[in-house]
């Protein structure tokens, strides 16, 4: 809430673009149509990158843009066209994805001084992918709306691979009747496009559902290792639980004991898949919407601090299943 | 480790039947044979008294024994023989049920005055479907052994319902050799009869499940809470989990939001179910067994103080789904 | 982090008062020898109210703000100056204290289209006494700076009646050569004025003593109530923690426990004091900047969670050291 | 009480010494006058070791007995007289301290095959100093008392250094007219002698006492930790929680970050002092005493939990102040 009422705060001593058009249905028509248009694509990190070359595969010419030049080479080898800020992406497309990493870039993105805002044509679509305060995602729409264009937020569940693989979950926050233009082009890079309601719900589910997972992960992994100690064959106990009412995705799809599963990153050493560094981060957002909402979540609370006491213990980069890995006795200390 | 180190400890200046009889296995084969032979009762509260039934329809003559006469009556009215004592029991049956509420009464009903083991029969199958500390049973395990009889964990998932229908879930620890002759008697009490290894492991797959139960119950509940207040509809939010890494039994199949299924507790002002307080007894053994394995539990720890609290704040008689209402802003105050 | 990020990527977008004055030092000693000129007072609650009154006690001519017109009454009945608007009391003072409820306030008072900063004359002296986020102090600090002005946050220890005696504790964070300047005014209203450091330190230090506060006050609480149940005489157990090495201000100057101490909240139905909410907030404030420096906060967390779920209870108008209340059995439920 | 509920169920079936004499008040009386006759001393670790010598220096013989020989030899070589066995030591002095490691030690020493008990004299005085479960001393008062005997619970706070200098503080729980007697012995090892209420209370006392303790130190590393995060200067930030009310022992005598106070672990690589094993132990006794009494214990149980992990992830020798290292982010990591 403060970071929003502070960004409200401020922006309203913005120079505003007249009053907000109330036709901008109108706008919105006739962009709809212009299918295979040229699509702005905003960061092109670890997820960007995949998500770009899955549009471009679909036939979307794209425009290129990254705070990080070396990020727009690739694809500018491609003959993709490459633009300077987010203000000249505006300018040259009228529909824009955006993938960045938090908060902070993502309103340099968009009302930064050379932000998408600066010259957003009427009509337009801006599709924001980044995993971020809720908040910070309603207060974008409102700026957006106020220059005419449409603003939702679509974060991803899944990790690189699916990003190559195109089969990423997006969920969706927005005005309903825009959700089939976003579905158009989400589709490209997504196997699951979730309308979650008015804008800032995408974020919403995101983070609940991230914070559920953590804590029924740091739950599965204390359970796990718990029964061991006990005297229980680890697989035998994941049959258990995974018929009875303990079963969780964490239990059943994703079980942080070495030697249950295979393909996962316990299997690995626990490389690859989601970061606990991450993890923490979108907790760290979870815990911030509870603050705000004044919603307890104890559990989602303790999850979040046990992230971050890993992410100082050298677990940063592990995959956030390795918790087990972190409660368990170390036999040589 | 205190409790059962305690009870060796004292055990220890008990008199002696002899040496431990090293021949058992011949006992234990006159035993098995004897099907359909009489099967000591012994407790017959709102879960034993319709598992007793069931083994009844099965054909099963029974010998019944409660400390609560009444609990007899209804049984003796169908001319089933009743017993005065469990050392009663165990003159008249070699293989006996055991239904009983916490540690002390099992050991009571074990090892006391009038206990069964002051009077087994060689070759006995004893099968303890309480729920206590593992620990216990393993006691109750050694001390039967002794006698030359045979002693298995056997403690149940699954409410009242499930043991009138016959279908609860027995997690059996033990002698595997024995496994077939409990099987044979507990199937007709439940559908899913799992054998999970040596004396005590039946205990622990109980505790660790529902430890990891009352974890993502929590979790859950708090997810959904949050989700509510940050403007997701909870039906659809459910959904977004369910088919997401958040996805748990809580979130799927019981869900503790009002509203979002039917024929669950939270359908019915939670009412039925499983109670708060039978859930805080639960958590409470897995504390007991996670401090005596040095096994950090850091969630399951403060799931067992959430559930303390809400049994001091109304919600005792509660299914433990009712944290959501308990996590819940209340409007009126 | 993303708070003051957002504030600065937006501000980032007003008009500029050209390049900052290098020599406010000039000014600041014109204003600084200005004694008993008028000063300013914004945000006239139950905390501003008598602080402002023990300034004017001072000789201290105030200008009086109030975004409720009925809080100046008082003040203009006494015959003080009242301002319409922050930005009013800037133009007619040079040195303001301000004292509000929350961020957003803060930041409207400051920087919104007629806050203080609209109108600030160089060199001017301006402290809030609101509890905030240490991120948008140093914000605020930032934006008064631009405008050859000084900002210091200087929140208090102390609730109404300290500040109506006149001795509350400041704790003052901003440029060490002001703090003299602060301290004449703030010597007013407290007893005790601290120096922190730099901008932002000041809330810093609020926000940690009032963490380690509720961490310590349920410690307290929860131990007071394990040792009655184990049969402790509530007295003699505080005299031997306040004795030993579990001693801390709650258990030896706030005992939580109703009949331990008198004149403490807990002696009078956990009246008065300082609010469960008023500590929810303070709590969720340090859960904000642990989040935003990644710092590890486990009790702290659990604290706050547990204060929020007393606000959802009934509690949220008691004295905070009504935990012990809440975490004890209810007798009759 | 499930262990108390355990031994008293089994120890029922014990033989019994005839009825409970009515009048150990007349042996008891002929025993408090016998000063200066041998006081048996079983369990010369490295509390027991100091303490004996401490009742040797004050013109008290002992009887010494330890499960290791070695631990007598000192002793031995010293001219003190040597006991096989806790009986051996029974059947020659009538007053009779123990110091022993946990509750499976103290339930051996006492009513083992070769324990107290077998040959205790009437009317002879057995004070335990082992820090034990409240339950298992009031269970071997009760066994102690059939044999016409005393029993007294005074477990120390104060460690290694304190049992040397001879300033240790029991706290003692048992009959208030035998507290005398066992003041006259406790004062040759101890500055301060506490009552606490009946046999049990001295234990609650130690647990509760080293509850808070746990918590309130763990409270003030993680708000020392996020308040230097906030650039606040450590010496500083605890001078004003000193000063305020998140004052603790933990933050103004024992203060865990370095550099802030000379003489305490914190000063010395956390070397010395009260080891985070210990820590964890007598926290798993609080835990298991509130499970028993149903008593909410949330910080305490996180605290326990937090000090468990760190057992495991080599802070185990360390003082337990180290949990401020603990959540401090590593650097090179």
């Amino acid at each position: 809430m403060a970071a929003a009422l502070m960004l409200r705060a401020s922006v309203s001593l913005l120079h505003r673009h007249g009053k907000v058009c109330a036709d901008w249905l109108a706008w919105v028509s006739s962009r709809a149509m212009a299918s295979k248009t040229p699509v702005g694509f905003i960061g092109l990190g670890n997820m960007g990158n995949p998500m770009a070359k899955n549009l471009v595969k679909h036939g979307y010419p794209i425009i290129a843009c990254d705070v990080f030049p070396e990020a727009c080479k690739e694809f500018q080898e491609l003959g993709t066209q490459v633009a300077d800020s987010p203000a000249d992406v505006a300018d040259k497309a009228d529909r824009i994805i955006t993938m960045l990493p938090s908060n902070p870039n993502a309103i340099e993105v968009y009302i930064g001084t050379n932000g998408i805002l600066k010259k957003v044509k009427k009509g337009s679509l801006l599709i924001d992918s980044s995993t971020i305060d809720p908040e910070v995602s309603k207060e974008l729409a409102k700026e957006t709306e106020k220059m005419g264009a449409v603003f939702m937020d679509a974060p991803v569940s899944g990790g690189v691979g699916a990003a190559r693989a195109g089969n990423l979950t997006f969920m969706v926050g927005g005005v309903e009747q825009e959700f089939d233009a976003a579905k158009e082009l989400l589709t490209c890079m997504g196997s699951n496009v979730v309308y979650c309601g008015e804008v800032g719900t995408g974020q919403a589910a995101k983070i609940c559902n991230n914070m559920l997972l953590a804590i029924s992960m740091i739950g599965t992994a204390e359970t796990m290792n718990l029964g061991i100690r006990l005297g229980l064959d680890p697989k035998l106990l994941a049959k258990i639980l995974n018929m009875s009412s303990g079963r969780c995705w964490s239990s059943d799809t994703y079980n942080p004991v070495p030697g249950v599963m295979d393909g996962v990153p316990s299997a690995n050493n626990y490389q690859g898949g989601f970061g606990t560094t991450l993890m923490a981060k979108d907790l760290g957002l979870a815990q911030i919407s509870a603050t705000n909402t004044k919603s307890p979540v104890p559990l989602g609370s303790l999850a979040h601090q046990i992230y971050r006491i890993m992410c100082a213990k050298g677990y940063a980069q592990k995959d956030f299943s390795s918790v087990f890995q972190f409660l368990r006795e170390e036999e040589n200390l």
